[in-house]
């Protein structure tokens, strides 16, 4: 064998990944935006096909023996700097896979999808018996799975590395207790929700989006935004990207925000390595918390700014000139806080606690401390405790989201992790950036979308997102840093 | 080997390229309505990776075992007759893809790739030299195919079969010189084009397409109808049919006629037979020919009837309240005929010479009659002597389709089969439905879906359309009865 071949094979293989799940997203995507109801079924067929065509090429011995080769030490000293990473990159991955048995993974995906149709009845009715088996199960099944990949320390690694590669169960564990305690106790001198007197129809809500998109530079030769009942972010291919968003009656500038958050999703996933790196594992983000914080910075840190409201207000009266609501008095209410049961309908401040209740309430599953069966119960006292408030249904409680349904567990701290990566990033840039609150009043986001592309996105995977904020911010996950951010601006409002 | 395993692994594998194909087809419908431009490299590399996966699928030698295991004497006597009509067509199309070498299907697939590229350019620059040695590499290789696929008689017969299954040359050749006689003739006895004073604004448009949706049935669970350039038709899964429809500005009419082509193809599309032939090579059209019946139809046949326009004109009145044009003026204006260059503009008299001058000259080219670097000659000659006009540039003559430059040679009879197809269909089901016009009349098309759904849609690739036409109208392929519809329309109106 030849480092050449070899490398030509790794390439070949890994370009072949890249196109297979593109056409997986363009199925998902039409699913959620598109399709004719009836299609589901077929629908199914063909994303498993091709989600299996992937998982082969993944964990095929061709592959494998490739790797091993080029990672053999006489052979890493003839590769690239590029090659070696992609290489080293790819060999975590693959190893990682090869590490599943196939019989788990056709028993997981089984498990999940009755699962989660029992998941969609019972929240439906409030019935968390109806679930209870079904979780159980997959509780069962995840640990198994945990003892395939087998990382040190906590169980929860296991899970976790799926979502935020190399960030640990015990480095996680102190961080969120910290933020727990400091914004439970700052969500008690806040005050309530704010109301706000406006109204506006789809249309206004679609010129204010498209608007938003515009002054982000995403340029509609590469991006879309169309409709979906959820709105997200998905990449086809390098020049592919779209968001989703919805228009919601009773909330005027919900879809304004959501457009922000997928944004900064998008700008992140067209930034990604090119050249060498195009096809490779590399061009892809490093964790999901990583291009949480992406999303977060755009919709909460420059979106819930006043600055930014002082550029945008002016739009949002060209476009509803009968608005009567004061700069400020919208300033104050997309900064309202609130104490509420909904994780998806949360503020700043509150959100994190919602998150850290799923993050203790996981990982006392996965080791044992807790059963499934006592969840309702266990669900109630910690937003007791963390929020003050109590769900009265298991709907608005422990059956609100339908992550673990899906067996999604590990994935919920990245949303925490976004969010402290995103106000790290802000006071990093502000050090680098001059007038920075000058020019987000002037709708100017051009050295903002530099900096985030020269020091974040155009990395893509070659770090892990702690050793990439360690680069452009100084340090890794610092909730000190989102406190502060937090603090300064509510206790201010 | 037993029967019962090997039926399971051939419906098993038919069923990966009928899931492969819906992926492609998707594929190819987001390119022409919502990708964005950038991504047609990354595009082109998803089409061809899932392409070639599938015709890998159908020409392992794997399936074949199967399949020639299963037609064995002794075995096909144990398999139904539902198992026999699917494992015989399947054989007749596998045993056709394997007589073609893979090396000959890439060369085949770049020269078509740069002669596509250089056909383009030719035709904006009206200049057919450009084009020239391009197309004679097609045809040239086309000679070659025609050799490995070897069928009886003509030259021909061995691209027509890839698009009129069991259709021949030697069948072809007399019934298109006598329309082309009949036609010529016909042409010099019926005045020029009508104009109308109607302007339809976009939403006018979409709203007339959306409501004759409607009135053929078409139900949104299972349907849908986008925006593109050029108006098609396809089918993502059994439940999951798309059409697209443009609006343009200077036709009102368009848009409406090219939603009833397109809904024509999209009705057969979702009544192909289900159950045990659902993911097979039965579930789908036995040819280009009777499909392009359905569309015309429903385009020409119902859509240029004056009792639709009966129906019709009311829900014109009611959307475009400023409409002055009479029901009369209307019809005829739908009917004018002119001597036009352009087949896509052509009415339905002027249509089949346009078409038959391509057979004519694919047919000669094929034998070698006449050679490639003669045809603009050779073409306006047609032209003048079928339709009585000459193109003034290659633009309008023998440049103007694409289909030669990606090869598809063949493909342009099924264009008039179609017409002639659809008259036949006409007249056999007015002996069999009562007061066929009345019904018309009030927008009732009930039992003409019906008798559609019952003589030709459920019997997918059952039977080759002769057979199928045979059977439900008591005749193959008749062009006397297509001109008898043409005649008593046209010299009546």
């Amino acid at each position: 064998m030849k480092v050449r071949d070899a490398l030509r094979f790794v390439y070949d293989k890994q370009k072949k990944m890249f196109i297979l799940g593109g056409i997986i997203s363009l199925l998902d995507w039409d699913q959620k935006t598109y399709m004719p109801r009836k299609a589901s079924t077929d629908r199914a067929l063909q994303i498993s096909l091709l989600s299996k065509s992937l998982h082969q090429l993944m964990v095929s011995d061709d592959l494998w023996k490739n790797i091993e080769f080029l990672t053999r030490e006489k052979n890493v000293e003839k590769l690239s700097e590029e090659d070696r990473i992609v290489v080293e990159r790819l060999k975590k991955d693959v190893e990682k896979a090869r590490k599943i048995p196939t019989d788990f993974i056709e028993r997981m995906s089984k498990a999940e999808a009755t699962s989660y149709s029992a998941w969609e009845v019972a929240k439906k009715r409030s019935r968390f018996d109806i679930f209870c088996p079904h979780l159980e199960r997959i509780v069962e099944l995840k640990r198994e799975y945990c003892g395939y990949i087998n990382l040190e320390g906590h169980i929860y690694n296991n899970l976790l590395d799926d979502y935020e590669e190399g960030m640990r169960y015990e480095r996680l564990k102190p961080a969120f207790e910290y933020l727990r305690d400091k914004l439970s106790r700052l969500l008690n001198k806040l005050e309530s929700e704010k109301k706000i007197d406006l109204k506006l129809s789809k249309k206004a809500q679609e010129r204010l989006s498209f608007t938003i998109l515009k002054y982000l530079g995403l340029k509609r030769d590469r991006f879309r935004m169309d409709l979906s009942e959820h709105p997200f972010t998905t990449r086809l291919s390098t020049f592919d990207v779209r968001i989703t968003t919805r228009y919601v009656k009773d909330k005027p500038l919900s879809s304004l925000f959501s457009t922000m958050h997928e944004a900064g999703h998008a700008i992140y996933e067209l930034n990604l390595p090119k050249g060498r790196f195009r096809y490779t594992v590399i061009s892809d983000a490093p964790s999901l918390g990583l291009h949480e914080s992406q999303s977060r910075f755009w919709e909460n840190i420059i979106g819930r700014n006043y600055s930014f409201w002082r550029f945008f207000y002016p739009i949002l009266k060209r476009i509803e000139p009968a608005l009567k609501t004061s700069v400020e008095e919208i300033y104050r209410y997309v900064n309202s806080v609130e104490r509420s049961l909904i994780r998806t309908e949360a503020d700043e401040v509150s959100y994190n606690l919602h998150i850290i209740l799923r993050f203790e309430i996981e990982t006392e599953l996965l080791n044992g401390e807790i059963e499934v069966k006592d969840l309702p119960e266990i669900w109630n006292e910690k937003m007791e405790k963390f929020l003050g408030v109590k769900p009265k249904s298991d709907r608005e409680g422990v059956l609100q989201d339908m992550h673990w349904s899906t067996g999604d567990f590990g994935y919920f701290p990245s949303y925490t992790i976004g969010n402290v990566y995103s106000a790290q990033q802000f006071y990093a840039m502000r050090d680098f950036i001059d007038d920075l609150d000058a020019k987000i009043d002037h709708g100017d986001f051009k050295e903002i979308l530099q900096w985030l592309s020269e020091n974040i996105h155009r990395f893509g995977r070659m770090y892990t997102s702690e050793e990439l904020m360690r680069r452009c911010c100084g340090e890794g996950l610092n909730p000190r840093t989102f406190i502060r951010y937090i603090e300064s601006k509510y206790l201010d409002i």
